[in-house]
């Protein structure tokens, strides 16, 4: 067989793979926003039968010997091919460590993991919810011990799902210079007078919210030829294919705060979308950096959504669809509003400047949980200890606190990081981007949002995982994460909405 | 390994492609109701691959050989068990024949047929749909070849995709006994005086068709806990598992009609509903009787919504919901609207009395497609000749012709006949329940449907296919096919609609 015929078998082989990982989205997207409760019961054992044929399907040794074939031919390792077989080797290999049976106990422990954490959440009930992250944390131990000959420690381990090469090292440096900025910055604001932000509590009702949703995802760039959005409980992205995306959001009638959850996600979707098409079926399409994902989120949501321009051009608008409820206010007050920073229990409904403290509170929990410093079920307490001591909070009951996100229910310990660091990229990247885009605020307050996405679209979307983590970073910024250019952001926008300066 | 221990095996292998094939339908549903358009093209990759791992894990020897070991056993063929055995045995030995490459190919001209079909009848252009045609008439007559040791006809091949056992031979006898009886009473009906029908056409805003739609379904047994309704272009039932049953509707805001396509699909819905759960994730939930599939539509779209006692519960509430467009109309009135005898060119919108014309003669043409007596690109000339032979009308364009039906675009032959068998069967069936339930008509005078529902429950729905197509209808109404009960209440519905006796 020649080295093109072993190309397209491999391409026909992943690609069907990936095929079945796409119906699997469908089915968790479907489950999330339209299947009726009932149904819940077969769509696991359609998403676990899924998984386990994708993963076996994968880990076969024909797929071995043909990567080791395409090795010996010595592709272009900038082109497509040599990244698709860069990629699936190390897909591959890691793949390959995990026993199949370890595979179903965590798909499985998911499942129920999520299950009970929506129930436990409900009735903020952390002991119903305990045995459960025992099983996950246990289970998780099994699959780092398959990965002890990495030379990583366990946590980064665990890291590496969501950020390919990760160090927890470099993280904890980085983190602990956000605490020893942002801690004095969160009493500084406290201390100084307060936005007014009546105006933005009252009824708004969602029929509303969603045309002025739609409004403002259509200008940014979302299109129903290819796109949807739709109501959840926990607003997630997802696509179908490149030319598939599902955004979806989450309403309350007592304000209209859905328009970051839907910016958010549509910083997601347009990752996804802006993939270059040659990638498609391929696992290049698939994500090796939560952290570069997370920083498109962040960045449409902070950067464009809570930006000055920004409400100059869409508050009039804003304003028409609200007549009563934002009667009276002007845009720059609006733009105070939707800026103003106030210590709160629940990290997703966070502003820009407590974010960091959610994050970096969840990461120092998860590491002492992996490293068996800390008895699980001694959680809530040391929860609720540290908002104490890092927002000044008392934590009302577990549902507003230990209990408030899915993550470690459904095993994704190592996720929460990104979040952070995410955010601290988007800052750089969007000071590289107006660097080169010197206009890019008088094109948010005329509504023109295209420069900015086509930047974004042939400096980072389109590459996917054509390069590491690192690499596409350095491409984008021209040097590694570097957390000032955030701080100092964080530093700026205190001073402009509430005059303090640190 | 023991027996049980087999029959575990058994039930995994085929629990996980059913598994598979749950995921396909929602992939089908999905992009019926909810993909954005651009999503076509993957979606296909995703359906022919999921179809394409479905028929590979099935025809394996793996899968022969536990059957062979467990027809051995000796299991009571009354049991849930022996059931699965034998029903498993015949699907594998039909699939086992259809080589893969065949298979595919078929999948793929499906595909490809229907959206080929779509812009064809979009265009009225028949020509621009033929290769397609001719495609899948060449695929058809390769699969019926995989067939001929049965000792089936060529038809008759097809036809026992969709109704096991059946024969052309015994359609083709009671058809002919339908054309004898209805073609005079559509002349006749032609010249009675008329039902006034103009208060039916009007403006009838979707969100209130919408409204009155699922109040009907919740009498009639929908409940959201497991269904779902949706709008679509081309209305259809599905499953994703017994307790998820997806119906969809079509609206058109000059009418009400919607109702009638709502109910028919809730009677598809109910019955899948109806299975037995012990029967969940085998292939005893699959159907093996589009007769008796189609016999429930019928039966709930027209013994139920289009009697008599129905509208004098419903229509009070359809006039409240349409107050200015039903002013002055009785719920006699609105009856005998709906229960009008109208030849028209399509068939989804035909009345009782002539919907079975539309079908006898697309099986009339279907056989001569497959025998080869008809050249494809004559279809249409032939098509417009029988429209005016049995309905005396003149097809204006091939939109409203040759090409209103999905069906032969996808390479469905021998589906069309167990539309008008099923219709048949529901009389039947209905005649054994009023029988049984003799104060029926009051109870669904009084919006009840509760017994109805039981009825068929137990007698039809939960058994699947436990037994044979026709075992089945022998069990529910004690005899075997018979148009007689269907003719005679065809001319009593005509006798008090017009006053017509024939």
């Amino acid at each position: 067989m020649s080295h093109e015929a072993k190309l397209t078998e491999l391409r026909e082989r992943i690609g069907e793979i990936l095929d079945l990982k796409r119906a699997s989205a469908l089915l968790q997207w479907d489950q999330q926003t339209m299947m009726p409760p009932n149904g819940n019961e077969s769509r696991s054992d359609q998403l676990s039968t899924i998984e386990r044929f994708s993963h076996e399907l994968f880990v076969s040794d024909e797929i071995g010997a043909l990567l080791g074939e395409l090795e010996g031919a010595e592709l272009d390792p900038e082109s497509i091919d040599g990244a698709l077989v860069r990629v699936t080797r190390r897909d591959w290999e890691k793949a390959r460590k995990v026993p199949p049976e370890l595979q179903a106990e965590l798909t499985r422990a998911e499942v129920i993991g999520v299950m009970a954490w929506a129930e436990a959440r409900r009735n903020s009930d952390f002991q119903a919810f305990l045995p459960h992250l025992e099983k996950n944390v246990e289970l998780k131990r099994r699959y780092i011990e398959c990965f002890k000959d990495s030379g990583k420690s366990d946590y980064d381990i665990l890291l590496d799902d969501y950020q390919e090469g990760a160090r927890s090292e470099e993280i904890t440096a980085i983190f602990d210079r956000v605490k020893e900025v942002v801690i004095p910055l969160i009493r500084e604001v406290h201390a100084a007078e307060q936005v007014d932000s009546s105006f933005a509590h009252g009824h708004f009702p969602v029929e509303k919210q969603e045309l002025i949703g739609r409004e403002i995802l259509e200008r940014l760039g979302y299109s129903s030829e290819a796109w949807r959005l739709d109501p959840t409980v926990h607003p997630f992205a997802t696509s179908i294919s490149v030319d598939d995306i599902r955004l979806t959001t989450r309403y309350s009638e007592a304000d209209a705060e859905s328009i970051f959850h839907t910016a958010h996600e549509f910083g997601h979707g347009i990752y996804e979308f802006g993939i270059d098409r040659a990638l498609e079926r391929t696992p290049l399409v698939e994500l090796n950096s939560m952290v570069l994902h997370e920083s498109q989120s962040r960045l449409w949501e902070n950067l464009v959504c809570r930006s000055r321009p920004f409400w100059k051009f869409f508050f009039p608008r804003l304003q028409e669809v609200f007549p009563d409820q934002l009667a009276g206010v002007t845009d720059e007050m609006y733009w105070r509003h939707v800026n103003r920073v106030q210590p709160d229990f629940i990290r997703v409904e966070a502003d820009e400047v407590t974010y960091g403290m959610h994050i970096i509170l969840r990461y120092e929990l998860e590491q002492e949980i992996i490293a068996g410093q800390l008895e699980l079920r001694d959680l809530p307490g040391v929860w609720n200890e540290r908002m104490k001591d890092y927002f000044g909070l008392d934590v009302p009951d577990d549902a507003r606190g230990v209990l408030q996100d899915v993550h470690w229910s459904g095993g994704s310990f190592g996720y929460f990081p990104t979040y952070l660091l995410g955010t601290i990229a988007s800052v750089q990247i969007w000071e590289k981007v107006r660097s080169e885009l010197p206009d890019l605020d008088s094109q948010m307050e005329a509504g023109e949002f295209g420069a900015l996405r086509d930047w974004l679209g042939e400096r980072l979307y389109k590459w996917v995982r054509r390069f590491t983590p690192d690499e596409m970073l350095e491409r984008v910024v021209g040097g590694p994460l570097d957390v000032e250019p955030y701080l100092a952001y964080l530093g700026s926008k205190v001073e402009a909405i509430y005059g303090v300066r640190v």
